[in-house]
Protein backbone atom coordinates (compact mmCIF):
# COMPACT_ATOMS: atom_id res chain seq x y z
CA UNK A 1 0.00 0.00 0.00
CA UNK A 2 1.14 3.43 -0.87
CA UNK A 3 1.88 5.44 2.18
CA UNK A 4 0.00 9.05 1.98
CA UNK A 5 1.89 11.67 2.11
CA UNK A 6 3.52 13.72 5.18
CA UNK A 7 2.19 17.24 5.61
CA UNK A 8 4.28 19.94 7.96
CA UNK A 9 2.72 22.04 10.23
CA UNK A 10 4.42 24.74 10.28
CA UNK A 11 3.66 27.82 12.91
CA UNK A 12 5.05 31.37 12.86
CA UNK A 13 4.34 33.67 15.80
CA UNK A 14 6.38 36.96 16.85
CA UNK A 15 8.52 36.30 19.95
CA UNK A 16 6.98 38.02 23.15
CA UNK A 17 7.69 41.28 23.62
CA UNK A 18 8.13 42.01 20.05
CA UNK A 19 5.18 44.69 19.09
CA UNK A 20 1.96 43.05 17.14
CA UNK A 21 0.45 45.41 15.10
CA UNK A 22 -1.90 43.59 12.75
CA UNK A 23 -3.16 41.89 16.25
CA UNK A 24 -3.55 45.42 17.69
CA UNK A 25 -5.37 46.19 14.93
CA UNK A 26 -7.49 42.77 14.88
CA UNK A 27 -8.26 43.36 18.78
CA UNK A 28 -9.42 46.89 17.88
CA UNK A 29 -11.23 45.99 15.08
CA UNK A 30 -13.15 43.19 17.18
CA UNK A 31 -13.61 45.86 19.98
CA UNK A 32 -15.46 47.77 17.38
CA UNK A 33 -17.46 45.14 16.48
CA UNK A 34 -18.54 44.81 19.97
CA UNK A 35 -16.63 41.77 21.06
CA UNK A 36 -15.95 42.83 24.72
CA UNK A 37 -14.05 40.20 25.97
CA UNK A 38 -10.55 40.06 24.61
CA UNK A 39 -7.52 40.73 26.24
CA UNK A 40 -4.72 40.42 23.77
CA UNK A 41 -4.58 39.19 19.98
CA UNK A 42 -1.51 38.04 18.38
CA UNK A 43 -1.37 37.31 14.89
CA UNK A 44 1.24 34.66 13.13
CA UNK A 45 1.39 32.37 9.99
CA UNK A 46 0.49 29.21 9.60
CA UNK A 47 2.12 26.72 6.82
CA UNK A 48 1.05 23.80 5.69
CA UNK A 49 4.02 21.89 2.81
CA UNK A 50 3.19 18.50 1.60
CA UNK A 51 6.38 16.85 1.27
CA UNK A 52 7.94 13.81 -0.77
CA UNK A 53 10.04 12.30 1.17
CA UNK A 54 9.39 9.47 3.39
CA UNK A 55 11.30 9.86 6.39
CA UNK A 56 9.58 11.43 9.03
CA UNK A 57 12.95 12.42 11.25
CA UNK A 58 14.71 13.63 7.71
CA UNK A 59 11.51 15.95 6.56
CA UNK A 60 11.68 17.35 10.62
CA UNK A 61 15.23 18.26 10.04
CA UNK A 62 14.76 19.70 6.36
CA UNK A 63 11.74 21.38 7.37
CA UNK A 64 13.41 23.34 10.34
CA UNK A 65 16.47 24.31 7.82
CA UNK A 66 13.75 26.20 5.64
CA UNK A 67 12.35 27.80 8.59
CA UNK A 68 15.17 29.32 9.49
CA UNK A 69 16.60 30.13 6.10
CA UNK A 70 13.20 31.53 4.11
CA UNK A 71 10.00 31.02 6.26
CA UNK A 72 11.01 32.61 9.68
CA UNK A 73 12.78 35.47 10.53
CA UNK A 74 14.08 34.03 14.08
CA UNK A 75 15.34 37.58 15.01
CA UNK A 76 11.50 38.50 16.49
CA UNK A 77 9.57 34.80 15.44
CA UNK A 78 9.45 31.61 16.79
CA UNK A 79 8.50 28.65 14.67
CA UNK A 80 7.57 25.22 15.46
CA UNK A 81 7.45 22.21 12.98
CA UNK A 82 4.75 19.40 13.72
CA UNK A 83 4.82 16.18 10.81
CA UNK A 84 1.43 14.72 10.11
CA UNK A 85 1.20 11.77 7.59
CA UNK B 1 -6.79 29.91 43.09
CA UNK B 2 -7.23 32.17 39.92
CA UNK B 3 -7.60 30.10 37.11
CA UNK B 4 -5.00 31.09 33.77
CA UNK B 5 -7.16 33.65 31.31
CA UNK B 6 -8.66 31.32 28.49
CA UNK B 7 -7.04 31.01 25.21
CA UNK B 8 -8.14 30.91 21.84
CA UNK B 9 -6.55 29.33 18.57
CA UNK B 10 -7.31 30.18 15.51
CA UNK B 11 -6.58 28.81 12.21
CA UNK B 12 -7.46 29.96 9.09
CA UNK B 13 -6.83 28.12 5.76
CA UNK B 14 -7.60 28.81 2.55
CA UNK B 15 -10.58 26.61 1.06
CA UNK B 16 -9.20 23.38 -1.32
CA UNK B 17 -8.90 24.55 -4.76
CA UNK B 18 -8.53 28.25 -3.84
CA UNK B 19 -5.76 29.74 -5.47
CA UNK B 20 -2.73 30.51 -3.20
CA UNK B 21 -0.36 32.71 -4.65
CA UNK B 22 1.14 33.25 -1.44
CA UNK B 23 1.74 29.57 -1.13
CA UNK B 24 3.24 29.39 -4.79
CA UNK B 25 5.77 31.64 -3.97
CA UNK B 26 6.99 30.29 -0.84
CA UNK B 27 6.74 27.15 -3.28
CA UNK B 28 9.27 28.68 -5.97
CA UNK B 29 11.40 30.50 -3.06
CA UNK B 30 12.20 27.05 -0.95
CA UNK B 31 12.56 25.60 -4.29
CA UNK B 32 15.03 28.12 -5.53
CA UNK B 33 17.21 27.99 -2.37
CA UNK B 34 17.66 24.08 -3.12
CA UNK B 35 14.85 22.65 -1.36
CA UNK B 36 13.49 19.91 -3.85
CA UNK B 37 11.24 17.47 -1.86
CA UNK B 38 8.37 19.46 -1.18
CA UNK B 39 5.04 18.71 -3.65
CA UNK B 40 2.70 22.03 -2.35
CA UNK B 41 2.83 24.95 0.27
CA UNK B 42 -0.50 26.56 1.22
CA UNK B 43 -0.13 29.21 3.64
CA UNK B 44 -2.41 30.53 6.44
CA UNK B 45 -3.11 33.22 9.46
CA UNK B 46 -3.08 31.42 13.05
CA UNK B 47 -4.26 33.84 15.21
CA UNK B 48 -4.10 33.90 19.26
CA UNK B 49 -6.53 35.46 21.27
CA UNK B 50 -6.90 35.81 25.06
CA UNK B 51 -10.13 35.82 26.33
CA UNK B 52 -11.24 37.51 29.69
CA UNK B 53 -14.56 35.06 30.07
CA UNK B 54 -14.48 32.06 32.11
CA UNK B 55 -16.82 29.91 30.20
CA UNK B 56 -15.09 27.84 27.81
CA UNK B 57 -18.35 26.82 25.57
CA UNK B 58 -19.85 30.60 25.33
CA UNK B 59 -15.31 31.51 24.81
CA UNK B 60 -15.85 29.21 21.62
CA UNK B 61 -19.56 30.15 20.26
CA UNK B 62 -17.96 33.75 20.42
CA UNK B 63 -14.84 33.27 18.99
CA UNK B 64 -16.48 31.62 15.92
CA UNK B 65 -18.97 34.77 15.87
CA UNK B 66 -15.77 36.49 15.19
CA UNK B 67 -14.60 34.14 12.81
CA UNK B 68 -17.17 35.14 10.79
CA UNK B 69 -17.60 38.42 11.50
CA UNK B 70 -14.26 39.43 10.90
CA UNK B 71 -11.44 37.31 10.85
CA UNK B 72 -12.06 34.78 7.89
CA UNK B 73 -13.62 34.97 4.84
CA UNK B 74 -15.49 31.67 4.85
CA UNK B 75 -16.49 32.19 1.13
CA UNK B 76 -13.05 30.89 0.29
CA UNK B 77 -11.66 30.60 3.96
CA UNK B 78 -12.29 27.68 6.56
CA UNK B 79 -11.36 28.46 9.94
CA UNK B 80 -10.81 26.08 13.00
CA UNK B 81 -10.95 27.29 16.67
CA UNK B 82 -9.55 25.74 19.55
CA UNK B 83 -9.59 26.47 23.28
CA UNK B 84 -7.06 26.00 25.90
CA UNK B 85 -5.89 27.28 29.36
Amino acid sequence: MRRPPLKAKVHITLKSGVLDPQGKAVEHALGGLGFKDITDVRQGKYIELTLSSKDKKKAQAEVEKMCKALLANTVIENYTVELAE
